[in-house]
């Protein structure tokens, strides 16, 4: 599967790398990307012979791996009849990526507007919510991460957001309910739910719920830090979006496509659903950039004889689609999502329960299907994180120690702040998953290190 | 070339389109898209047998046409390899694209930032230039278009801004100069460019040069209706910007990429560089999502030691990348761009003019390379538009007169208010170009009825 080391390349590809490329969320000249010669299912190597196994699916996006044959090979016959074509055309890969994605999503979000990825989405949601409301404001959680644009980066709540912060101009943030660091010092699951309701019922009305165009929230915060809400929340939301008039939007672009064990995370909560639900990543593993918003019939019906005012060149690409369409079909045909509640439940869960129980820096284990975080700490008793919020340099030394232990043991993981994410494709067999914990184990011993 | 028609396809995929996409920029109950079954060079066509020449690139995008067999054969060989791969990595062909890119780019623009398309380059060229200066406003032209995200639609200068206009938050609108409808009342290009100039220093120096983190201006405003400005214009902006120190941002989403019959638009101003120039479409033709920024040497200095605080999960897509270092490398060796150029000096520039003899609605034929405007007017001597502007239902009939004829006469238009722009395929063929001369003579008369 790995092919011949090739360092000479990997070379030439790191030094044009370095002349040429400008990377994200990077200062330029203290990065050293690693140069990457392959990849193929929950795996990929390098130039000098070394080979990871992907316990992060690329920013959580490679739902059925890298290099999926099926899709690969749709996406060869796609180029080779239309590669691309403009958005004011019904095309055969446009009609039915739609149709497949409508089928899936719940209730009535039965018309879909395709952009190039989640940011998009975003703020395309939150501009249909205001102009079907009429009102200005939307309101977003404080841990969540919505995109890199000017609308999705001011919903982000994460430190991302700040050096883009427009100063809240039609933004209200509040606090979603997350048990172990409670906002409202609940001592439950019950009570962090009613509590948390309260706290947003309370912003809603102090704000003016008329002033209020959307409520936007990831039905599973992902990068935040993967808390899946008490069962009741998001019933509760849609129950006071119904009764204030407001848009209630879940971002799926994380949480979506097979993730949490189910087709969208929303799943898990029987009878919500949500007025616009933005998804990206893992609708077609990322194999060509695709994201958009399942749109419910009441705001459709908005832009029914009045144009919506949005759009891009690329909305509905024919290539995006139709990578679209083969990855739904490979992910229903080979039982992927069945597969990530099962493997999340049988093995992912206990397996990092059980890493828990003999490493005194892990605080948490929190998560469901292929979508879970270690929450790593100086303290069990206090909770303190095994870094600072945001910490960056010195500060942030044990959680690099930690990331490199595992990448020593074959292993690249998912880092954000304090915690680690495990979230290797939904189509990881378990041999893999077992090696992958396996490496975390190991790893873990470089945060004990740091534990008071 | 044209397969057999399919009527029955047609009709599922057009059901399908109508039950579950929706369409851009549009009253979704107020379309009947056209499902479009194939296309290839500069032609496209329908399930029913119809045949169109495409005067349009998609939306002005497909710059080498559609389905050039050594682009398709280029995807689908990065499909077999490497379909995808986060951003943080370096990859040959994400290396090579940038090297490429980097290359054909005018002064120190040596870095390149990919993102998805148009829009998401101006989010983060703007972004850039705010954290670069430490200022907080950005100036843009009132005849423009930046994109369809928060940011870029409110730097936009046309109609499509109001409905997601944020009250010109950190936004200042000013005119670029435009000597057929002259804001300043000018009677020659060094009027209208010196006058033009004085309205931008005088915007300037009252808005607060302190307070000005960037100018962007498409380097010849695309959609907004082709004007190339006149001698002097730009190297004056940059004189400007250089003087207050200001951001010089050139927006060639759509002029780039052989658009005007050079790489950029730009390179028909000697020594005018700006400081960040967005790009798109043209980079890959749109084959796979792909836009970006190239950055100068001293806005990348910035970010050299701080982090650049922007980013997607797609930002450099193995895809999308070799995609476009085949899309350049076809258009080097095949001499796409110095072919715009002479089909644009020898026949269609000359092709315009003689149709503007003949019809008395085209008050103006203005453009260069293969990006050309016909200015089509009530009267000749008033100027007065033939349809009023962001004219819609029966205001707009002429135009909509004039298209149907067009697509009647197997040519797809390009139309924007009271305008029809000429932008084939940049490696139009001259008998296609000729034929499609042919059918907006006949479509003219259309307009030319409702001359006064």
């Amino acid at each position: 599967m790995t092919p011949q080391p090739d360092p000479q390349l990997g070379a030439a590809v790191s030094a044009a790398d370095r002349a040429h490329v400008f990377h994200s969320w990077s200062a330029q000249e203290l990065i050293a990307p690693l140069a990457v010669a392959g990849a193929e299912g929950s795996y990929f190597w390098d130039y000098e012979g070394n080979r990871y196994l992907d316990f992060t699916s690329g920013l959580v996006y490679t739902n059925i791996g890298y290099q999926h044959p099926k899709v690969v090979a749709a996406i060869q016959e796609q180029a080779a009849t239309m590669t691309t074509f403009a958005p004011a055309f019904a095309l055969e890969a446009r009609s039915e990526a739609a149709r497949l994605i409508a089928e899936r999503t719940p209730g009535d979000l039965d018309k879909i507007f395709f952009t190039n990825g989640g940011a998009e989405a975003v703020e395309n949601a939150t501009r249909m919510a205001r102009l079907h409301t009429g009102r200005p404001k939307v309101l977003s959680a404080y841990r969540s991460y919505h995109g890199g644009t000017a609308a999705a980066i001011n919903l982000t709540g994460d430190p991302r957001r700040w050096p883009s912060d427009n100063g809240s101009a039609g933004v209200v943030r509040f606090w979603a309910p997350f048990l172990y660091r409670s906002p409202f010092h609940s001592e439950n699951e019950v009570q962090e739910c009613e509590r948390a309701l309260q706290h947003l019922e309370d912003t809603l009305v102090f704000e003016g719920p008329g002033t209020i165009a959307a409520i936007i929230l990831e039905t599973v915060p992902g990068t935040a830090g993967i808390m899946t809400p008490p069962p009741g929340y998001l019933a509760g939301v849609r129950e006071l979006c119904d009764r204030y008039g407001i848009v209630f939007i879940l971002d799926e672009v994380m949480a979506g496509f097979g993730r949490t064990g189910a087709w969208f995370a929303v799943d898990h909560f029987d009878g919500v659903v949500p007025d616009l639900m933005t998804f990206a990543k893992g609708v077609n593993s990322g194999y060509v950039p695709l994201g958009g918003v399942a749109i419910s019939g009441a705001v459709a019906e908005t832009f029914a004889k009045r144009p919506y005012p949005g759009g891009l060149t690329y909305s509905g690409h024919p290539l995006a689609c139709a990578a679209a369409v083969a990855t739904i079909n490979v992910m229903a045909e080979e039982g992927v999502v069945e597969h990530a509640a099962r493997m999340g439940a049988d093995v992912i869960g206990p397996g990092l329960r059980d890493l828990a129980e003999r490493h005194p820096s892990v605080g948490e284990v929190r998560g469901l299907g292929m979508f879970w975080a270690l929450e790593l700490v100086r303290d069990r008793e206090t909770r303190e994180p095994l870094v600072p919020y945001n910490a960056s340099g010195e500060a942030n030394a044990p959680m690099a120690a930690f990331a490199a232990a595992a990448k020593e043991n074959g292993l690249w993981p998912f880092v954000n702040m304090n915690r680690t994410h495990v979230v290797p494709p939904c189509n990881i067999s378990e041999a893999e998953a077992k090696d992958g914990l396996a490496a975390l184990d190991a790893a873990l011993d470089a945060a004990d290190a740091h534990v008071a």
